[in-house]
């Protein structure tokens, strides 16, 4: 492996706890590995040259923990943490394992369900402020249904915007320095989930009461699953200031979640999320949500966990190479970059100059516009040559 | 055909010029019907019992007319209107057919196409207010890339948002009584269409000078060529205040834009969208906006016309049964909507007190909980038991 | 509920253990049901009106039981199926769950796994003959790989055909009275799975050493996973004589294996899959292979079985009567089906006279031909009218 | 661009003139480019390195032609071949654009529909082996429904069989050096298209008069557009001894055909398809069946054609480095390779010595088996490093 693709803390890699430590038990299977400690995880991650853990409160400490167990597991964790300057940059909590949340948690049905799950989830409120933890990351894997009939979906709006309105009065009244990150996706473990992609999360945004304390964690693969464009809805998370936190991994389109090692599905638009990430100056973590295959055994783990900082810091070299290649350049703006970029009214123009501007509509040939080059194709070529290395 | 399924000018069908128009080229193949005079139309719908006609300037003048003939034809299409009493609800805007739009129209790489795009829908703004039409749609069927090289796509938003905050000016200054519904689609005729999802147009409407002008024109078959929930999608727009404006058809999940038949392809889903726009209230058109398939004659157009209305109708039937059956009430009380219809926090209750409600948390059973009937299947079967007209 | 629509042993309706069985375990949940006694669910379908059952190995002894175990819980078994009069009308063999099987079965890259899947399959395949079995189901729900790295397929369809042809040698040898049907699915648990769908198991039959033998098990699930038609691939097998058995439930499309009650996701699907299964005097146990969603209680499970059987038979009144109404009779010859029925060539007619007649060709008026009415539309109608139930 | 991906003839290149010819028409635009001769379209490609070029009958002679233009076009056609030593290695008839095969050509229910599509491919079968085609391509693209109610799929299998029977027959009896191949698709421009899938048509094979006359032409984008594995669909091709000529082009999954540029979708796939092709000894045509994106212009087709070619050349360059690759061999034997290659059972092996082998079965060790590495993910990584350049 080439030095320059080694990763370092300050490329501000994170992993799941959940990741690494997936047993491989499935819908159809038993689990293909040991349990693994926590604690080893953040000594194996930090050893791979990772900067941050996150988790899920049950990954760390088991449901139903007493508070003097739980304490001692948090403190023993920490010790890990400490030891290899591992940071805790997100913190997430599981409302989705235990059976109680069959039928959702924030949206549940039964009403006592949803005051257990807020009441979880303000626990671990707590937790993530004292481990230093800047953003809070909500996946609502069972708020949903697989029949239309279960709920009426106006109303689970309504009890979702009230838990989220209830965990934001919460960070505001303990002062803590938390955002909220929600994660969409189209569906599994439930037959259709609430919020299912970049855009519906989004938009339930504006309805809350604080809507700037709630951003969004896009992940590659379950917008893939809704055959959506990652790239496109990153770019408009981030058009709307909305990108909070992100999960990177890989997906074969609309099928199970995959949760592919980063950029070893589609490889191309691997390579242009980065170029995004990277030109805008994005600078939160770079959070792998991926699972080891099933199929393979402890040590292919951590090849697996390697690969996906491998890829990005390969993918992160080519984006650079490819904004400086003055043929690039030259390329973009042929294919009318800095004109897309130029307002479509002119300096002070007025609605009323442009109804009067005849070249605009009346002199404009359409035909000839027709046939004009756009050169996007030429462009295209040049970013696959940059990707395949043939430049 | 029973009777009370034959349509009336009460039941608000609109129809798109475009649909029953439609002479059947496609990708593959020439049309295989002899186009249809806008006139024809207009009788020919009256006569099945629609009441509104709806269409793109293109439909009705065709691209590049001067005024004078422009004038005449609006004019003999006016007369038709009249004569049937058929109403325009709607209109929109053809961005998309002529290759001047190639590359885009609002978001267009080159900046005389994007004002070329602006000038041809303001002019058509002003006979939308003429014909009485109360929403404008826009779908931005060019706007989008192929390659993820072709543009910024943040800077494609600035552009997108630049013409319709332009729009709405102009209707501002205008004083016309006209709103827009941004139409969402995922793809085709574009790889990737930018707002492709009912969330993503949703999301872009907060960003605009004017939201409150702003809203949706939904349609079944693009929220299932993205693998998701158009009922659930409904549900959101509709909870956001959104549902401007609605296109009813079918769809065999993702692949080619279909335009079925509206109820022809998920009979169920169905059921279940007209069950909501009917509880919901909402009050606008019921458009339809699909394609006699192209192996269809002339007879099969209106066949097929007729059969949307229908079902529309034998739905609607049945959505009110369902709701009215006792039986139906009883298991959606057992499968918990009233509950999920009271809010999780008590009247006045604080977040302290929840914090200190040890029934939520420390006394609560959980295992028991995960082991409750939630009585979904029951009511899901009920409700295919009245779709399939067996009780 | 209707009387005409309770099941009777004369249905033959058959479910596997696995399904009412299923507590509820997914990748991100924790069973919600307790364990189901395989005793207590023969007892609690034949009360319902099934007619068999049908298991893995493993549904009914764990996997590595010894002999004697293995033979008590057998007889255990047997004794509640002469109580209720329950067949075995198939059994398959669990080569999935276990993490031995991980990488695969027959087409493991590990050849011990390999000889170990044929050892546990040969066991099984007694256990088969001695239960009166006449199908034995083959899902090769791990062969398969995330990576193209993973295996050479080619060299993976020789070892799948020596592993077929294997148990194929062993029936023959042994006098039994089984014919074997492969179940194609597309991908989960395995990124793809080799044999994906109706027609790639179907091609494979035909490189065997006693394709007679062999035939398939298609799911409804599993061809709509892969975007196809059901009605059309169980069609192509029964033209193929090849349908041998057949997994009946219900799934929204390309996502996560749903496993929904029969004709709840795609009610006109499920009815021409009826219709067509009716039609063409299949006469195979009607198999519900689904899973009652993982937020049912305990009553659910059985509500959902029901309602599988329910559906079935409601289905098959629509198909009879749907068949039987003389206006789509009408309607069909008006459609072409009997043209369709009639050779292209007439009787006797040479490929010398097809090229000699004229009206064929040079006379042939294709303009005139591409605007005929083809009513179509017409008679779907008239099907979705008798589904609905307002005929 | 570096020369050694500059193709010359050697390399097998080989497009459809439909390819670079498309005007850009689609569902919902107008062409944006203006019509390319046949002639030109010839000289253009052999100047960028193509060895052939391959058509539909009315690509070169416009539909309903009378004999004498049909020959005068043809003659024409043939100087440009001659002159650029242009090979035609296949020749296709359109079956699908004229009205007339709106509801199917071989399978149409009108069965004078059927007879004029059997005339007019076998006159081209005549110019096929006039211009020594090795290959006849049959893409069904009109074969198939929107509706399941349009007709008996049996039956149309058995319209379908009549018509490659007698299409087989005609070759025989002319003495013609043609093999036919089968082009499977999902859908679009129908709903459902027959034989769907490579399984589905390799299936369909075996029911024939001559199979041996009978392979496929599987498309990259086609099986995509079914979820499904394309080097998976090709080696099951390869290993039944059924490829005989093979479409490249790209896809981003079930949408509509996109026909991308070839491996600027899946950059991953499109090195294993490569190098299944090359490591599997393939030697008919690589032939691109794309279509240069609408919005390009004329300078954008070339540079889209081109693309084509050299990505093919720059991953079969990578294709033979990563077999090469000391590291990857080892890695290869790790993860199994030489074990699958492996018969199952020993050199003269019995079954009963199967069922005697104790280290088989009772002395196996499952679970120990179930923790073994599998060497997966390392060995993907490595191809990824080849992909990328960075090895």
């Amino acid at each position: 492996m080439t030095d320059r693709f080694t990763p370092t803390k300050a490329d501000h890699f994170s992993f799941g706890l959940w990741t690494v430590g997936w047993g491989g038990k499935d819908l159809f299977g038993d689990p293909t590995r040991r349990p693994l400690d926590p604690v080893d995880a953040v000594h194996h991650l930090a050893a791979l040259g990772a900067w941050g853990v996150t988790f899920h409160d049950d990954d760390v400490v088991a449901f139903g923990s007493d508070d003097p167990s739980r304490e001692a597991t948090i403190k023993r964790f920490r010790s890990a943490l400490d030891e290899t300057g591992t940071a805790v940059p997100m913190i997430t909590t599981n409302l989705f394992t235990h059976p109680v949340f069959k039928e959702g948690a924030f949206t549940a049905n039964d009403r006592s369900v949803r005051r257990f799950a807020l009441r979880k989830t303000l626990r671990n409120l707590d937790l993530a402020a004292e481990l230093g933890a800047q953003t809070f990351v909500m996946w609502g894997g069972r708020e949903g249904a697989e029949s239309d009939a279960a709920k009426d979906v106006r109303v689970a709006l309504d009890r979702y915007k009230e838990a989220v309105d209830l965990l934001c009065e919460y960070v505001r009244s303990k002062g803590y320095n938390l955002r909220f990150a929600l994660e969409p996706k189209p569906n599994e473990p439930r037959g259709d989930i609430f919020l299912p992609t970049i855009g519906h999360a989004l938009s339930f945004i504006y309805q809350l009461e604080h809507p700037e304390m709630v951003g969004l964690n896009p992940e590659v693969g379950h917008e893939n699953m809704a055959c959506l464009n990652m790239v496109h809805g990153v770019a408009q998370a981030l058009w709307a200031g909305k990108l909070f936190h992100i999960d990177l991994n890989g997906q074969h389109g609309p099928r199970y979640d995959q949760d592919l090692r980063f950029a070893s599905a589609d490889v191309k638009s691997a390579f242009f999320l980065v170029d995004l990430l990277e030109t805008a100056g994005y600078d939160g973590p770079r959070h792998f949500d991926f699972k080891p295959p099933r199929a393979e055994g402890t040590e292919g783990v951590w090849v697996s966990a390697a690969g996906c900082m491998r890829n990005y810091l390969v993918l992160r070299e080519k984006a650079r190479a490819f904004r400086a290649d003055p043929e690039v350049q030259e390329a973009m703006a042929a294919a009318g970059w800095p004109s897309l970029a130029t307002p479509t009214l002119g300096p002070g123009e007025t609605l009323a100059e442009l109804l009067a501007d005849r070249s605009a509509y009346e002199d404009f040939d359409p035909a000839g516009a027709g046939l004009r080059e756009v050169n996007i194709e030429r462009l295209d070529q040049l970013a696959l040559d940059h990707i395949l290395g043939v430049r």
